[in-house]
């Protein structure tokens, strides 16, 4: 689902990343994740499917303090010792954007895969 | 899948998108674009997940020429009347990147949701 962020200059971290196969307690702390990095200050949003994970920031200051968080940082560590065999991160500032609505109205909740 | 890209400063396409619900065409066009961009000049890698796509460039030159090339016209007027409900779309300077490749073997091919 596109997040809905404001005019550029902004902030991307751009995460790419393939799973070990071991999923244990992946999932809560993903979603544990959205919810914390929801609460920082600078977050303009994020948009996520499985194996990449887009977030958006204010500053570059506001994308150091999320990296720092404690909760955070945990969650960091257990990626690197259980969930990732690799991934990709990327910080990048965003130049530019364009944003598309349909005139029709939007299907039903929950027909898209990227909904999941 | 997490693409294996220079060192920085290069360019990212961000996109993200909602789908109607229309699929026709959508998949066969989805995986020519991705065969298509891989033939551009400066084109330097691509991740994709449902509903979030990155694409890497060189340079802004780079992705002006592909937003302009013929092929990818005829997808994106496709992707307007048909296929999206909504999308945002961000160029970004990346700026830092980081990766990580975990010391224990990859797991199988195919087990990643992501590989999707």
């Amino acid at each position: 689902m596109p997040a809905r962020t404001p005019e550029p200059p902004y902030y991307a971290v751009i995460f790419a990343s393939t799973r070990t196969g071991d999923d244990a307690g992946y999932a809560e702390m993903a979603a544990r994740m959205v919810e914390l990095a929801a609460l920082q200050p600078g977050f303009l949003g994020i948009e996520s499917a499985p194996g990449i994970t887009v977030s958006y920031w204010e500053s570059e200051a506001a994308i150091a303090a999320w990296h720092a968080n404690a909760e955070h940082l945990e969650a960091q560590r257990l990626g690197y010792a259980r969930w990732y065999s690799a991934f990709e991160l990327r910080v990048a500032r965003v130049e530019r954007a364009y944003s598309f609505r349909s005139a029709s109205p939007d299907p039903p909740a929950g027909t898209d895969p990227a909904d999941c």
